[in-house]
């Protein structure tokens, strides 16, 4: 059954929609005072997001609020190496920490794609209860963080002003980072086919690191497992393909060779959109791109900016907004006000509806 | 009187070098233990960087240990702002902070161009003593932080994540943050002509947070400030004109435009220098673009590093290293290791000598 609103689905494959769909990276998270009030009771986020129960409340907050045309699962990219024993925690008011970084041969020899319905059982629970909660209303999105984002936290131990030891590996033992990166992406690969046997209708990788690297590692060591993900992720043909969106911050000089084997591409708004979309072949969707920051401004300047966006990818498509899902060019944050992201959600469809 | 080792500023005049000089961006720094006494000894950041002698010191450590071919005077991209009585400070561990930060229309009309030999007197009479205490070994460069990128930090009142309260003013009161723009602008011509007059044989504006704005708002923010920087900056013709350098952090879109009646470019590592080199036309140097990560790792593949960084330069310039200025794509951090940051300068000597 498809979805009563499939805007997003139309889009991710070239066809004609009454309106451009929405949603927005991060639209479930801290900046909802009702997501703050489920954290609190969670206790922690981890505890937040290994409950399937609560990460399905949280994941259907921002729908009741907005007219977005998409939930997306609530959840963390690092469940991967969580599950691979790394143990993860969030302290307050910091990012991620590993208690077990990856170091070594003997680390990274160690590691296995882990059980998906066993240490990752909560990430599958949690789809299948958002699938039936969601009763058809929009489609639901799944996704992981890119092999390389994941491997920055794994040998990092958690986030890095510029990534010393994972890139010093990359110069001085780069078999050893590949070995890596081949068993993060057999997970990755693992965990986007569970999730859509699990319900997801969509899925997303976010390659939030990729754009740390100069270009020759790039293509080295994010690009190769980018591209092996869209080649061997199964998800099947025609209307029943499961879109795959690859997004990537700082992914602009690499858009021609991503666009390769995914049905929609993810940008950030360091690269115009118009751009975006005359270098990416037609059948490719996009997705993006406005600043968020934008949403600190007026409602007047932020439904100008909407519009702007909007116009810029139907210029550049010879006057279709085919093919666009509209986004942020990166997640929401925390004191940004729901007001506004109203008058950026309603700005979409007011201003695309044919 | 020509600097004993004027590698530096033939390179950036497109002149043949007997090697490709090398200066590395925060050469004097928290890296280095004699740095850290003298910090201490100072008392605060900006107690050091207040004090003539105590800057001159630092500035000079790190020629007393690497065959560096260039001196950068040891101060802060914020003295601007400061000196406009913003109240600048830095808590340990934390980044700069300033008391007064510039928000409304009132903040803005209050602003006026410091005087350079008042406020500012601190920055001449360290440039003029680092003169003297160089005797023409090495050229000194002077530098500024740009004017999109220190009004940045006014009006944020210090680092920020997404530039909230500066993006919202540019979509709801651009002609307030223009009239904010031109003031800075018009500082920061002042300032490094008064750092000209002092001393600076090269002068090297820093656009750190130019990256940050989508092109729309990079062509109308920081562009055109740099631009009217490069277009009015009085700097001298022929062998004595005072090369002056613009270097940003993600300018990549943007080298063609930014590369106008400026006489060299600093790109960071994003880019490849060959690439870079295609795009710029060829009166114009480069200065980069190392990624500094690479520090970090062995000294076998430090060096491996920066002749391939090299040979990128000389393959893309018609087998020639001229016009070329070695330098990371960022600054050096504090955990680096001064024995790598040898090895690293020591590896662009030997490898581009003639």
């Amino acid at each position: 059954m498809p979805p009563t609103n499939d805007r997003f689905l139309r889009a991710l494959r070239g066809q004609p929609v009454d309106a451009t769909p929405v949603w927005l990276m991060r639209q479930a998270g801290r900046y909802l005072p009702e997501y703050r009030a489920t954290r609190a009771k969670a206790g922690s986020f981890m505890a937040l997001a290994t409950n399937p129960e609560l990460a399905c409340e949280v994941t259907l907050q921002p729908l009741a609020r907005f007219d977005l045309d998409a939930a997306i699962l609530f959840s963390d990219i690092l469940t991967i190496p969580d599950a691979m024993g790394l143990g993860l925690t969030f302290a307050e008011g910091e990012g991620p920490r590993f208690a077990r970084p990856v170091r070594t041969a003997a680390d990274i020899a160690r590691l296995g794609v882990p059980d998906m319905e066993g240490e990752l059982r909560y990430v599958m629970a949690a789809l299948r209860l958002i699938r039936r909660e969601l009763g058809g209303r929009v489609p639901l999105i799944g996704f992981s963080g890119s092999p390389w984002t994941l491997a920055c936290y794994m040998v990092e131990g958690g986030g890095s002003d510029n990534f010393g030891r994972i890139k010093a590996m990359a110069l001085s033992e780069p078999a050893l980072l590949h070995q890596l990166l081949s068993v993060v992406t057999a997970s990755v690969i693992a965990y986007l086919s569970a999730q859509r046997a699990a319900g997801a209708q969509a899925l997303q990788v976010f390659d939030t690191w990729g754009g740390a690297l100069a270009p020759a590692h790039y293509r080295e060591f994010s690009l190769p497992y980018l591209q092996r993900i869209a080649r061997e992720l199964e998800r099947g043909t025609g209307d029943d393909r499961t879109p795959l969106i690859v997004f990537g911050k700082g992914n602009d000089p690499y858009l021609e060779e991503l666009a390769q084997d995914v049905e929609a591409l993810g940008v950030d708004w360091t690269i115009g959109l118009g751009e975006a979309r005359r270098r990416v072949p037609k059948h490719i969707a996009l997705q993006g791109n406005l600043d968020p920051a934008t949403l600190y401004a007026s409602p007047e300047a932020i439904t100008r900016e909407v519009a702007r966006t909007l116009d810029e990818y139907a210029a550049a498509n010879g006057g279709s907004r085919e093919g666009h899902v509209f986004n942020l060019g990166h997640g929401l944050s925390p004191d940004m006000d729901p007001e506004h992201v109203r008058v950026l959600v309603d700005a979409v469809h007011a201003h695309s509806l044919r």
